[in-house]
């Protein structure tokens, strides 16, 4: 079903354009937009009446040409109104309705003769703007600079910040008012291979913030594609923040050819806090191109297990010297460790997804090159195609293929782009080969090309190129240590999902994820794509391995239940290690029976950086699923289960917190208790400090 | 048949070691190497018994490392002596003879216990050293800021050089003394598209030299491996001369890991300028390692013709469009052209190689993307496997095959190495597909990774891997625009040419080639492996095409036969269009009949910058090909034909100049004439300013 109205209007008198308003279709969300005195576009965004941007300019400096900043005029300006809806191959939502507003302001820059366009789509949940440079004469091959975008605001907001880190996404996240970021609040050892932070005053986006009224505002971006990430820059005095990306090696930061629309530049705003994680990711997939994929029917959703807790916690390594493992890497004494992906280890976990119905098998260092792979900016790693002597692919395959379990590849580049594009094609014919559905691709390490960074133009073209062309083959992918996701994912459907932030493993080997950070992703990270996060871990305390180390998990068992469904994705890892599992089996059976794709979502409480109760609806089912989470503080809430379906009764298996039950104290308290509930029950609800409970909901046949 | 005599010794009295002398086979060449006061490793040559590079350092600067320069000591010292023979795939000789002394000298740097090996091969022909890092502890990954390699000559010598640019060699070369060597002399407006000169006291290597008492000096280098092509910075006052080489975008020169050997330094001296073109090369290839194709049964030589001057004279276009050829690119008006590669006109040329016995045809302009392929730096220019419409790709490699003659695939990148690399394993599809045994690759343009250049290591490195993955392939490259080569062909016979060099195209539409130009090519270039210089252009004044121009070849006709012999190459092209042939068919009787590949050659006459003969024996028979040309100024000499075997009688035919031949005032007058030969013939040569002559001397049976 698709439904479109649209109402195009074209306004003529020229002089009257050079100040619009457009509207929301509730009217709750304007954006002002005029020329200034000198011709520069400026924009202003009002939420229920209340300036929430103030006017802030937009334009571009180029290389070796003039800029596009001011001296313009307005020489069209067309609207139209959409309310369209679409189906995603896996989502959230059955349906996802695209409901805005939108003005194209077509403006000359006189001296110059060139154009650039600047369009608005004006959502009830926000704001979207890109700028657009039709084909013309006297703009055809450009270097961007920089873009100088505005985003200028009301007050000292408080906000959820990363620094502006052009190589990764893996920090915690500080929250502080905007006059309160400082990078030197960073603990800079922080486990995060590598760094490179541009100015000192600049943050990522996403970045959540949220005024001294309680208005929630995020601003963002959709659709990156061949332009690089934005950053934010900001003035800790004005509450200035202005667009930042990385340059490349020689000082550019975008190499464009008109026509070109750059990014959606997305401001999403509400009073309430749900919106934002409820509808901002729908925003963000409004704002991306329709599927390029006709056939999308081999995009299927995924539970999987696989060998990478192990390395994580010392049990085994990826090289077969037995020297590589998370917890050797920090300069420990080298102990000798078994390989973890022999052909025995694989066809136990195999059996382990056989078994209890899990999809896949993703297995880390089958191949080799992992004994010398990271930290020397070394271009020729690994060659993706040839396994070690104690991993028989074939054999493996075959094993897989006779219980029903698919196997799942895993590309590490270590950084060195060049080196992977250029084995990429034989790369997949060995997938092809031995029929792998799916890919892990990891990128840790600085990059190579050179003087490159994850963020930058390259490596976005990087990332979509390699997205495109497992879509060709038919190859889904969960990129690890990307550049963070825009939605890109609507385009490309088999972008099954993305890892882009600090994952769960950091809690095996480093000073992990503080309680709150599960709270802040779906705010931030989550807004542009399914997030690979990895959760699961039962053992949640890494002394039990007797390698020297005391870090741990910063939740409690049941809130890694509850993670599956807080954090979207319709590729979820059951990451801990099969024996802990069965050391768990009734709450393990949570994660056997929880779904990854969608009907419904139901966002019943949010609050960034302190908690999140979600309800989802299986995909094609009566079956709902609910998480919540809270951060260090214990807390207890009360839930309506009025999403279900009235006058049916269901059985609600119940995953809490043991009343005894602390993060750091005693994290694998918990119990289940199953109730009767139907569309009409309320539930109690008790978390422990970063706690969380997880509810299965079946209809009673 | 291969012969080694080895010895080693090992000189234990470390004392003793600090300095050496290292003699060659005959002893008239020396390299004295110590350590200066301070550890530094210093070597000088002496040639029968005279100075000739006086005592010159060596070293390294690194990058976040203490420089490799001074506080040496030496820990080791062994000598070798070696007597091989080994015979080329393809080649000017049927068997060269490796025959030098070796002294290696390990160096340990005490203060920070690192190892520096310096290996020095002397051969009666000149010296060559390197610089080799073997596997230890405090030495493993190291980035190299700049090679401080000088060469202190020892006068004001007369040389032949070309700027220091890292991104062509495509200039004229200068005739001036050191001390004159002036970038303002070079007229810019030379027909180059891109040009990244470094210093403006660098020139290029091979570097030609002459001294005052007539030594023939060249510094060249050999087998550039993982490491960036040497050019020479100078100082024109104490004509001290030092390795340098291009950075990459971020200030680095080379990224390598122990254990590594750098290319070979290279000092070839003789007071017969025939040593350096005939000896010369086969010390290049000595440097380099052997083969490492083992069944080498499918390289074989190729004579070939195609669409191609068409471009260059402006009688057809590359593109579809009809707007891309050498005429239109300088800002003329644009007159629109048939595009020159059409299945028709492939036919006509596969036709004419049938009918002439041709091996190969090569057609540019047969794929999708001309349209907008030059100048602006764009990255994703050709997919390499689309052809356009109007290019029947099956029908022509069918109707080839039908004929018995060979496609050659072309490949030009615009510099856009990003992109070939991505797409490399498609585009050889498509050559497997319809059977292309070999390859012209280009690289006209800026290079993308934006900030390498031709010359750095990234291109080397990305040259030296698509010879590699087209003999994995079983196809012969044939690279344009890339860095010149300096040997690598040995250990890659599928290498078969180059260009690297201003060739012949450029006298359709620059300034041109000066007279000079072919006789300077064999002492510098032509040093380091076969030149695909595409000689045989009969119609030398462009005049006759139309297109506005008055360029024309700086040859005469006769002289562009004589470059098929003068000019080594097992790739040689028939460049002219085939209506020109037709019409001098008895001139075009030579090109048919030249060979390509030889068991031996005889460099009879020899001056850089004036003149050069050559005799060559065509492999495997008792034909030989005699090649004579000129510069600017006329010339008589005589040849003695002693090189032919004993007792046969032979049938010489003598392409020459005609009397009132001048390559501008009367280019196309020759004459050719019949003789009876044997091994005690005296040859009269008459060649006219720029002319030629060219001889074929087949055994009467």
């Amino acid at each position: 079903m698709k439904k479109l109205t649209t109402t195009i209007f074209t306004l003529l008198a020229i002089g009257a354009l050079n100040a619009q308003t457009i509207e929301s279709p509730s009217k709750q969300v304007k954006v002002n937009f005029e020329l200034t005195g000198n011709g520069q576009p400026s924009y202003s965004v009002i939420y229920k009446g209340k300036e929430i941007v103030k006017p802030s300019t937009l334009g571009f400096v180029l290389k070796d040409a003039e800029a596009l900043e001011n001296g313009f005029t307005v020489t069209n300006y067309t609207t139209k109104s959409v309310n369209d809806a679409w189906q995603p191959v896996l989502g959230e939502y059955k349906e996802i309705k695209d409901i805005h507003n939108e003005g194209t302001f077509q403006l000359t820059q006189t001296s110059t003769n060139r154009n650039v366009n600047v369009t608005f789509r004006v959502f009830d949940e926000g704001v979207a703007f890109r700028y657009e440079f039709p084909k013309q004469q006297n703009l055809n091959y450009f270097i961007v600079k920089e873009e100088k975008t505005q985003f200028n605001l009301t007050g000292d907001h408080q906000t959820f910040w990363l620094p502006g880190d052009f190589d990764t996404q893996e920090y915690t996240y500080i929250e502080s008012k905007i006059s309160g970021i400082d990078h030197s609040k960073i603990d800079m050892n922080n486990g995060i291979g590598v760094k490179s932070i541009g100015k000192p005053n600049s943050v990522q986006t996403p970045l959540q913030m949220k005024t001294a009224d309680n208005i929630y505002l995020n601003i963002f971006e959709a659709a990156v594609v061949n332009y690089p990430v934005m950053h934010l820059e900001f003035d800790k005095n004005t509450y200035q923040f202005k667009s930042h990306s990385a340059n490349n090696a020689i000082g550019d930061m975008a190499y464009l050819q008109a026509p070109f629309n750059t990014p959606w530049r997305t401001i999403m705003v509400s009073d309430d806090a749900r919106d934002i994680v409820g509808k901002g990711p729908q925003m963000i997939l409004n704002l991306n191109e329709p599927s390029k994929i006709e056939d999308t029917s081999w995009i299927k959703p995924m539970k999987y297990v696989g060998i990478w807790w192990e390395m994580h916690v010392g049990k085994s390594t990826w090289d077969r010297q037995g020297t590589q493992n998370a917890q050797n890497q920090v300069g420990q004494e080298v102990i000798k460790f078994p390989h973890g992906a022999t052909t025995e280890n694989t066809k136990r976990y195999i059996d382990f997804a056989a078994k209890h119905g899990f999809d896949g098998v993703l297995v880390e260092g089958w191949n080799e090159g992992w004994e010398d792979w990271y930290g020397n900016w070394k271009e020729d790693v690994f060659d993706f195609t040839t396994p070690y002597a104690d991993f028989d692919i074939k054999e493996i395959s075959d094993y897989a293929k006779s219980k029903g379990v698919k196997m799942i590849m895993h590309h590490e580049t270590s950084g060195s782009v060049a080196n992977y594009e250029r084995r990429f094609d034989r790369a997949m014919e060995v997938m092809k080969q031995y029929e792998y559905p799916a890919v892990k691709t990891g990128y840790v390490g600085r990059i190579i090309p050179r003087g490159e960074f994850h963020d930058g133009q390259t490596m976005v073209n990087h990332f979509n190129w390699t997205v495109e062309r497992f879509a060709e083959n038919k190859i889904l992918v969960n990129t690890h240590e990307s550049s963070r996701p825009s939605g890109y994912h609507r385009t490309y459907p088999n972008y099954i999902a993305a890892e882009a932030t600090r994952g769960n493993e950091f809690n095996a080997w480093s000073y992990g994820n503080p309680p709150a950070h599960e709270t802040i992703l779906p705010f931030t990270r989550s807004l542009g794509g399914p997030i690979d996060y990895t959760p699961g871990i039962f053992e949640t305390e890494m002394k039990v391995y007797n390698v020297g180390r005391d870090t741990k998990v910063h939740t409690t068992l049941a809130k890694q239940l509850a993670l599956y469904v807080t954090l979207y994705s319709p590729l979820q890892m059951a990451a801990d290690l099969p024996e802990n599992y069965e050391k768990y089996a009734d709450a393990f059976q949570f994660i056997k029976d929880v779904a990854v794709d969608w009907d419904d979502s139901k966002y019943l409480e949010a609050e960034p950086g302190d908690y999140l109760t979600v309800a989802r609806q299986a995909k094609g089912t009566e079956n709902w699923f609910v998480g919540a989470i809270t951060d260090e503080k214990a807390r207890q809430t009360e839930i309506k289960l009025d999403f279900l379906a009235p006058g049916v009764t269901y059985e609600a298996t119940i995953y809490q917190d043991a009343k005894n039950a602390h993060w750091d104290k005693n994290p694998k308290a918990y119990d289940i208790k199953k109730l009767k509930v139907n569309s009409k029950s309320k539930l109690k609800l008790n978390l422990a400090a970063s706690g969380g409970t997880a509810i299965s909901i079946f209809p009673i046949k």
